[in-house]
């Protein structure tokens, strides 16, 4: 930190609020105390996007670099999306079409655009230089990295230990990557923590055609409703961006107090004081339910509006500010016993909400069980692997149950 | 061999003389016997070429196909020559521009003219469709193979396991090498045993886009003068082309009987059947130096003409002709005390030729002392290293010394 200048260092500590590594940090804050607007590359997929909440931990960041006057690079992957993967071995990889990836490229943006400014967002393609490169530039560059070195990155080092091939197309795919930065001059560069090694190719390559290279800030993984693994669709443990605004609040108010920090850090767009107050004020006495419900609104207001906050307090008002939900609660974890997950008359017995699975059939039928204090669950309800809801049976029986 | 197609057995009998390897016999005889005019392939560096005899081995085999009727593709690798080194590392091999790729292709000309029939040969140059191959198809092509089955090709898994980098552009230079054979439709490729990998590559690809594997054929390379060493300018144990008639001359003429067989069957182009004669004739008592002169004339005539064996004949007749050189003579090896050589005063004198170097400087003086039967040594005269010639002082002694 360099004393005298408190403007930047607040922006820095926003900036870097979360982040897993930061390749240099003094680097970032002589590129911040410099007052220039820096170019912010974050690099997509060109796959159809389907986001939900944890994806938008980069977006946040890229959102946060936004607000603070810096341009934001929004790039689209396209050129090696309609390659695909030309061994044909990966039935996941079809080479896209212009259209597809035109068509992905908006459900993109109208997903993103709940965060980031439209108008300030530079949306690029990769193709538009790449396309133009030609096979000897791309052999030039093929020439600024080395075999082995490429053999260090993770998945590559795995693979060719296990004998499993690699394409040698593979090898050039983090050097188009790296050389996207080259091509937008890009200062930062964010990615997940898992494109660490192709972001800092991002920076070699840039050495080696003359620029600074960029710095590289990497993002966690977020962790789903569980707290334990990483968010994801298909362990059922996520908040989707299209998730309706009671559903969407209702699995805020789920998860653990201790979640709730980390969820703060990295979704919320509240300034450092702000959370920092919230720790106080729950020291001081406050329910960590009322903080959760500040962090749920902020969410809902995000991907929903203003108003769906209003008409959520009004619908599930009867639950969430009467306090019916105690503040300690049993914390149980089941464990399915197929892929699918537990039926709910199962887990209600399991969880000792109820005495027998024919009770809860009848509380079930009556609208006696609700989930996350809002939503009545059918008869058919089936929690998936990798939940975590709050189940509440009548008036008084609350746990907070975890499928593993 | 097939009964029953005479004609057929002959080509292919002359075709594969003195190969190395022939990838697939059958496939190449099968298709000598459809009839069609075969696509006859060998690329050539597009570096300055200075050609010894030992490069026309590989030549005077696209001649053959050449005579036979089929199509000879004289390939010069000026895409990736322009490219040179991207690492930098290599001083040797700046990126050549047009102007020295056009040079160099005329240079071989000249010298591969004097073989090959100018108007049956077509020179291509890989850079007509590498330049507008684009970078996306050079990535599918790349998704063709693997690393692990690059890394097995020799010089890349001695340098891998010596931890000696190799950069990744290393990769896609035998891939180009091997589209140029799918570019070209090839269906024979002519290479160097060195070239075996990159020749293979060829059939890989074709089968990857489609088209039927050309047959490899891969060529040893030429013993030197010494019969021991492979021929190379820098060990001083070749033929230049442009090396004077008399020199040629002589210096075929101070091989050794067994490398004369070999030097049969890769630079001459009689037939089988002739060459079978001559040794018939030799074990029916026929001087082997009369066959020798045979070959010596047949090189001599390709590379200066019908004329310059008849001024040969004429000037050095004294020699040859009286068989004043003796049949059986002593076979000496010197090692050089250091990388130039040896003093021919100091070699005559340890080669037994004279009592001591004062006496070999007197004979120098009043030229009596012949190289190869042919050439009067001067005082200065240096015997380089890796050479082998007959020197003999005055009329009787003889002594054939190689240099090491």
């Amino acid at each position: 930190m360099v004393v005298g200048v408190p403007d930047v260092k607040q922006d820095f500590e926003l900036l870097t609020r979360g982040c897993e590594e930061i390749l240099i940090e003094e680097d970032l804050l002589s590129r911040l105390q410099s007052g220039e607007k820096l170019r912010i590359k974050a690099g997509f997929d060109p796959t159809a996007p389907d986001l939900h909440i944890g994806h938008t931990v980069l977006i946040n960041k890229l959102k946060q670099f936004q607000d603070l006057g810096h341009e934001v690079l929004f790039l689209i992957g396209d050129f090696t999306g309609m390659i695909g993967d030309p061994t044909g071995k990966s039935a996941t990889r079809p080479p896209l079409t212009r259209e597809q990836v035109e068509q992905n490229a908006q459900t993109y943006k109208t997903q993103v655009f709940k965060i980031l400014d439209e108008k300030k967002t530079k949306v690029v393609f990769n193709s538009e230089w790449m396309d133009k490169l030609g096979s000897a530039e791309l052999i030039k560059l093929a020439g600024q990295y080395t075999v082995a070195r490429m053999l260090e990155r993770d998945d590559f080092s795995k693979r060719f230990h296990a004998e499993q091939s690699i394409a040698i197309h593979e090898f050039l795919y983090p050097l188009v990557q790296g050389y996207d930065s080259v091509a937008l001059h890009a200062d930062v560069e964010l990615g997940g923590t898992d494109q660490k090694f192709n972001l800092l190719m991002g920076r070699t390559l840039q050495k080696a055609y003359g620029q600074e290279p960029q710095v590289v800030m990497t993002l966690p993984l977020l962790e789903g409703l569980d707290g334990i693994n990483k968010m994801s669709k298909s362990l059922g443990n996520y908040i989707a961006i299209e998730d309706a605004p009671s559903e969407m609040f209702g699995k805020v108010l789920s998860i653990s107090d201790e979640l709730m920090w980390r969820y703060f850090e990295l979704l919320s767009f509240r300034s450092n004081d702000e959370i920092a107050s919230f720790r106080q004020d729950i020291e001081k006495g406050t329910n960590p339910r009322d903080i959760k419900v500040k962090l749920a609104e902020e969410l809902v207001a995000r991907f929903h509006g203003d108003d769906a906050v209003s008409n959520l307090s009004k619908g599930m008002g009867n639950v969430f500010k009467k306090g019916d939900m105690p503040e300690d609660m049993p914390e149980i974890e089941l464990i399915a016993a197929d892929e699918k997950g537990i039926p709910i008359a199962n887990l209600l017995k399991d969880a000792g909400l109820v005495d027998s699975t024919t009770s809860a059939r009848g509380m079930l039928k009556q609208g006696a069980i609700l989930q996350d204090g809002s939503e009545k669950l059918n008869l058919d309800y089936l929690a998936e692997k990798g939940s975590c809801h709050v189940y509440q049976a009548g008036k008084k029986k609350f746990a907070r149950v975890k499928v593993k």
